[in-house]
């Protein structure tokens, strides 16, 4: 059973600790401790829709599956992004839903839709509420209340197709459930984003998601084959072939959807067999530069390891204080992580080649238990945010992808953006996690004071870092999705005509627009 | 200079001849020779542009970039499907465009759309003229006049980044053309679809065209990204980064739009090294369950060949008249084509490793000589079937794809209704050419006597295939798009919301409906 996240936290309460003492020593020095109490959690905004619509609900979903209690309101209120968890912790719950709906098909998502366009409620899909983009947040004025459509109880693994290598998942499986599911058929979907241990499988199709083994697996919208939506007009059921020639790819459009176009109730996706073998190793680089190139070598020779990071000069730094993670004391340069999974031979012959070609580079092996360092910690930096929090330093992640000839620009012009508007002291950190044979991801780690107001302070180095972004011709994101926060970048990312599509498109599928108003549509 | 294409027969008149003596026997044993005169070519009805309206076009283009000649009009009528090259055979070019426009620039194409929606013209785009689907068969009725957007003078290369290694290439390159400037670059685009001599970039991207060497260089939507298209709304500049989590992906939305959504002037695709080494051989299997059981298990380890093809019995049996085609006499089960293309190291350590799998499975290897014949024919099929259309042989291919599990009861649904609609004699020769992990094509070739109304003979056999691809949950195109000619059982395959979706994106960018009415969208 999946702990419940609290709405100013990350995971498992019971897995949170403070910062430990040599860790607190080093923020005290760079930044200095300014300790926030706890806020006590006050008492939601009471639900503004009356036992009618609620005795309707009741009877699509049944009684017991429709709750407007405060406590499960404030768990499905917002996502996890800084902002999200600054404004619980200062008792702002504001964004909580009117009623917690728990459906149980796909017949019963169409029949919520035709009940949400009737009363004009607005739907919010709710999967394992790890957006960090404000894609849970949606409009409330003009609507008649705003239903957090919570898939909790959409859980099957609906089928497996040993030929095809196909598996048929419901919405509702947070990563860890449908790993378990599949892993009684012998295969695995391989798709592990940070937020793994609760992110869902609806929620990695709707976000376009990636996870940290997308070299070897490729990101999550690539292993989707099929789809069921529920929209308010009906059902799409689409999927009729690995790839087709058949008109516009219409599965690309609702993969990145966030519930403006339709809920997905379910998604066929492509799995492969349970890895025998999983063999983690670490790299040293001279610079981030190199350490890039590498990669850039690595993906144009189509010899991907499962797993392909590199930390940048700050990063790799970072983590010296702990130098097992690094490969030694006193090591400079970038830290890069291979990993390689699959059967003996697989994994032998690629990470032969793989050494071949790194070391032939200049890179230097550092050794397995850097690998199996990053290996262990791979979900855990959303506990230590909070724990940063908890002393007063603002820490958030954002991240965008380019191509290669463009990576020195973007990186330079993020980076310039948030030390300037940051100011000292903050640090800028950055990695490569995700690659491509024409280009790669950047995702940026910040951390800086949270001074008298932290939501503007960071607002204010959001957008420089968005600006930056949209003015190196860059992505807005490349898997954290659009959600409310980046609606502005990527209109200019797609510009008038792309919103104008999307608009079309909303228009059609959600006449009353009762889909997650607010979110993703420019 | 690429010859241009006569509307009754495939390719450079100067390659087409007569059936081989050996051929010629083979066919009046199985089919009877009933040969079919060529009929003189009528002129056409007069363009119904006027001066005025000629003369606005010709402000945009210029005065030698509008052709209203009966020459220039006839040479693009239509596409190459069967049922066009019987149409024009029988003198009807009732589908002639008004006039032939050929625009220099992407803000040309942009103010000819305008113009059209002021004139109330229905736009043509014409790359190759290859379409087979009737994609080049726009509505009249309604219309002021039909424009053929011929992008012939979009030729140029446009920019080649060599570090991400992506290109930029203008619409109206054909294959060749565009290979030939790509190779001054030392790289290549890797898309070689037997069209190939003459389909064009444009027409790639706006039918998601899929080469001969899809297993190693990928479908052409893989490979394109960045997208700038023209709508009479404006332009659309796409492709921010290989990937993103940026929305759904609007690429996919002009990929597969068949000049639908707007005209397509200048994609950016992923390109690669030329290859320093081509090997292609030839496989045996004793059934085309084995050889397809082999390629699965292919696609499922990640070790695809640059090139991978399956012919069924039926196939194999008639290359039987050239045993060299299929590694020597009497050869009986199935032939299999693999092509290694790249640096002489990744091809040695991919042949090496594919040949383990295949020797592993039962496949007999063949020898090189079968795969260089298949290398030296494989854009020559169109010519065999004009030879066969002079003796009276109705000669057509259609495709389909589907996921590996279903692939017996696609394969015998299509085959069955095609026998059961043509009778006999009928030969019906069935092929795959494009493997995923999850699913492959099946493309079918069938030959049968035209009889006394070829067209509607083909129409119902056509029908009753398209039929059972439905009826199988199959998709009514892997790679030979919409059209006019699909638009019944795409309609199937999306569904009635699915319809709707691209009829609103439809209206959106193109209000007056001036875009290639009636093609594509339901």
């Amino acid at each position: 059973m999946t702990v419940e996240m609290h709405p100013s936290r990350w995971g498992d309460p019971a897995r949170a600790a403070a910062l430990p003492a040599e860790a607190r020593g080093l923020v005290e020095m760079v930044f200095g401790l300014d300790e926030r109490p706890a806020v006590e959690q006050p008492a939601l905004a009471p639900s503004v829709l009356d036992g009618a619509v609620l005795a309707k609900i009741a009877a699509v979903v049944g009684p017991d599956h429709v709750h407007t209690d405060d406590e499960t309101r404030r768990l499905r209120t917002r996502g996890k992004s800084t902002p999200d968890l600054l404004k619980a912790r200062a008792g702002d719950l504001a964004d909580a839903p009117d009623a917690v709906v728990r459906p149980a098909s796909h017949e019963q998502v169409v029949e919520l839709l035709e009940l949400a366009v009737v009363e004009h409620l607005a739907v919010v899909p709710f999967g394992g509420g790890t957006s960090v983009t404000g894609g849970l947040v949606a409009l409330r004025e003009g609507y008649a209340g705003v239903l957090s459509l919570d898939l909790v109880r959409m859980k099957k693994l609906l089928a497996v197709d040993h030929v095809s290598m196909t598996a048929t998942l419901e919405p509702g499986l947070r990563g860890p459930e449908a790993e378990a599911l599949l892993a009684t058929e012998g295969v695995t979907l391989g798709h592990f984003p940070q937020s793994f241990e609760y992110a869902s499988i609806g929620g990695f199709a709707a976000t376009r998601s990636s996870g940290q083994s997308s070299a070897g697996f490729g990101r999550f919208d690539s292993l989707v084959v099929g789809l069921t939506v529920a929209t308010p007009r009906g059902s799409l059921e689409l999927g009729s072939a690995p790839a087709n020639a058949a008109g516009p790819d219409l599965r690309q459009l609702f993969l990145g959807s966030e519930g403006a176009f339709g809920v997905i109730t379910s998604v066929t996706v492509r799995v492969r067999p349970v890895a025998e073998v999983k063999v983690y190793e670490g790299w040293r680089w001279p610079s981030f530069a190199d350490g890039a190139a590498a990669m850039r070598t690595l993906a144009q020779a189509g010899l991907l390891p499962t797993v392909l990071r590199l930390s940048d000069e700050a990063e790799t730094a970072i983590n010296l204080a702990d130098p097992a993670a690094i490969g030694g004391e006193g090591a400079a340069g970038c830290l890069m992580i291979t990993g390689f999974e699959g059967t003996p031979a697989a994994v032998e012959a690629k990470r032969t080649a793989v050494t071949a070609v790194l070391a032939g580079l200049g890179g230097t092996s550092v050794g397995e238990a850097a690998g199996d360092k990053w290996a262990h910690g791979r979900f855990d930096a959303p506990y230590l945010r909070d724990s940063m929090l908890d002393v007063g330093v603002l820490v958030e992640t954002l991240e965008t992808a380019t191509f290669w000839s463009n990576l020195g620009t973007l990186y330079d012009g993020v980076k310039g953006a948030l030390t300037a508007e940051l100011g000292d002291p903050a640090i800028v950190l950055c990695h490569i996690s995700h690659v491509y044979e024409t280009g790669c991801s950047l995702y940026f780690t910040v951390a800086a004071p949270e001074g008298d107001a932290p939501l503007e302070r960071w607002g204010r180095a959001k957008a420089a870092a968005s600006d930056a972004m949209i003015d190196a011709g860059a992505t807005i994101t490349h898997h954290h999705a659009v959600g409310t926060d980046h609606k502005p970048w990527f209109a200019r990312e797609i510009g008038p005509l792309g919103v104008s599509v999307l608009r079309a498109v909303k228009a059609d599928l959600d006449p009353t627009g009762v889909l997650n108003p607010g979110v993703m549509v420019p």
